[in-house]
C-alpha cells in the first residue's frame, strides 16, 4: 500500500470512532469535515518516510502515529479558524468548519480531533514501549511548553519571540513527525530531531511566502494573513528573495541531517519532491 | 500524604510543565488559572480512592491518572464557558478564563490542558501495560463517541438524547475516574465501570438541583443556566422533590456497586460523605 493510501485508511479509520451510536452526528460531521478530503498530508507522509527509512516492522503502530499527527494538524487548523483567531471563512477551498458548522461545534470538533489522535495511539499500540516514546512525543509537540497550542499563544503576547513562535506553532508537529516515524520502528528516535525541526522551518518559510505571493484560488484559503493580523513573518522580515534563499538552505541542512539508516535515499528524494511543492506556482516557475 | 495533598502535588506538578522556558507566560497563567485554587476535585479523589480500595501499589502512576482525569475536567469548564456556550463570567467564584485572559487564550488553555492530561499520563508510566489501559480510559472518556465532549456536543443537535448527554457530559469522567483508579492499580478496570457511572449520574442531578436552587454565592457560579440556555435537566423532568428522590436512589446504587476489594468500607464511606456535600445548604438542612 502507498504513503497516501495508508495515510488516508488510518485516517478514515480513526474518524470513524466519531460514527458509533451515541454520538452527536453534528460533531461527527464537523470532525470529517475538518479532515477529509485531504490537505497536503505532508506530516504523516514525513512520518511514514521517516519509519520507511527506519526498516518499519509494525506497520500498524506506524501508521496510527501518522494518523495521530495529522488528527492534531487538523484540530489545529480548525481552532486557528475560529472567530476570535483568524476569523477564516475558508480551509483547504471549502468552507471553515466553524463558517459550516458554528462556533460551538468547531471548538468541540477541534478538542475531540485532539483527543482522537491519543486514542489512535492508544488502540494500535501492541508493543506497549513504544507507546510511552510516541505519547511523550506527540504530546510534547502539541502542548506546553513548546508545542504548537504553546506557538499559537504567541499570537495572544504583548511581545512575540520569533524563534519560540516558529519553532512550536510550525515546527514541533514536523519534529514529532520525524521522532514518531523513528519511535514507531524501533529505532533511537532522538537523532531524528534536527531534520524534523529543518523541515518544519523550511515549510513555514514556505507558508510565510505563499501567504505574501500566492493567489487564494491556488492556497485554498484566503492569502496576505499575516500581515492582516500583524504576525511575524519571513516576508517582513528578509524579503520575498531573502526568504527564499533561506528557503533552500533549509531544505540543505534537512538533507545533511538525515541519520545514517538503510533509506536514505528514498528520504532525501522524498524531500527534495516536498521542497518544490512548497513554492507557490508563479516562484517556482520562476526558480525552473 | 492524604489525598487533596496528593492530588494538588501532583495537578501542580503537570501545571509546572507551563512554567518552562520558551512557553508564553500568558496561556501558562491561564492553564494555571483554570486549575487553581482548587475546586472540589471529586473526580481525582474517588480515582484515589478506588485505587487506595484496590491497595494500588504504584502511587506515581495513580496520581498520574487523577492529575489527568482533573486536567480533563478543568478543560471542559474554560470551554464551556467560551462566550459561544455559556459565556459565564463567573466559575468557582472568580472571573471565568475567557473573562480575564480573552476568548483566544480560553480556546488554547483548554486545548492545552487536554494535551497536558495525556503528557502527564505518558511522564509517570513506569509499567506501559498500565499505560495503554489508562490511555484507552481516559481519552474514551473525554472524546468520541461517548465522552464528554460528545456530551457536550448534544447541545449544539435540534433534539438531545437525554440519556447520551448525561451519560457523556457527566458520566464518561466519572466512570473514568473509577476505570482509572483500578487500573492505575492494577486491578480489573472495567469492574469499576458502574460504580463511577452511578456516581455521575448523581452527580448530574445534584448538579441539577443546586443550579435550579442555590445562591450563586454558594455555588461560585451562576445559577438558573439550564433554564435560561433551554438545557435538559433533571428539576424539568422529575421536580425538585423527585429530583432528591432521584438523587438518593444513585447513591444508593452506587454503593451495591462496588466491587470486592481489601478497601470497601472506607470507599463506602467516602461516597456517603460526598453524597452529603453534593444537595445545596437548604436542602440538606432539611434533609438533615
Amino acid at each position: 500500500m502507498d504513503a497516501v493510501t495508508r495515510i488516508e485508511h488510518a485516517l478514515a479509520a480513526a474518524v470513524s470512532y466519531a460514527d458509533a451510536a451515541g454520538c452527536p452526528p453534528g460533531l461527527a460531521a464537523a470532525m470529517r469535515h475538518a479532515v477529509f478530503p485531504r490537505g497536503a498530508r505532508i506530516r504523516p507522509r514525513i512520518c511514514l518516510a521517516v519509519a520507511s527509512a527506519c526498516r518499519e516492522d509494525d506497520p500498524v503502530i506506524t501508521d496510527a502515529a501518522a494518523a495521530a499527527i495529522e488528527l492534531l494538524h487538523c484540530a489545529s487548523l480548525v481552532h486557528d479558524d475560529l472567530p476570535c483567531f483568524d476569523d477564516a471563512d475558508t480551509r483547504r477551498g471549502k468552507p471553515s468548519v466553524h463558517r459550516l458548522f458554528g462556533e460551538r461545534l468547531a471548538v468541540l470538533s477541534g478538542d475531540a480531533l485532539i483527543v482522537l489522535a491519543f486514542q489512535t495511539l492508544a488502540l494500535a499500540a501492541r508493543a506497549p514501549q513504544r507507546l510511552g516514546a510516541l505519547l511523550v512525543t506527540v504530546s510534547g509537540s502539541v502542548g506546553v511548553p513548546a508545542g504548537i497550542v504553546a506557538g499559537q499563544a504567541w499570537e495572544c503576547e504583548p511581545r512575540a519571540e520569533l524563534a519560540h513562535y516558529h519553532r512550536q506553532k510550525t515546527g514541533a508537529l514536523f519534529a514529532a513527525a520525524t521522532v514518531a516515524g523513528a519511535a514507531a520502528a524501533g529505532a533511537e528516535p532522538e537523532a531524528w530531531r534536527v531534520l524534523g525541526e529543518r523541515i518544519g522551518e523550511a515549510y513555514q518559510v514556505a507558508d510565510d511566502i505563499r501567504d505574501a505571493v500566492a493567489d487564494a484560488d491556488e492556497l485554498g484559503k484566503p492569502t496576505g494573513q499575516d500581515l492582516a493580523h500583524g504576525r511575524p513573518s519571513a516576508i517582513i522580515e528578509l524579503g520575498v528573495e531573502g526568504a527564499v534563499q533561506r528557503l533552500e538552505q533549509l531544505v540543505a541542512e534537512a538533507m545533511a541531517a538525515i541519520p545514517q539508516c538503510a533509506g536514505a535515499a528514498e528520504l532525501r528524494a522524498l524531500i527534495r519532491l516536498e521542497a518544490r511543492r512548497l513554492l507557490p506556482k508563479k516562484l517556482a516557475r520562476r526558480a525552473a
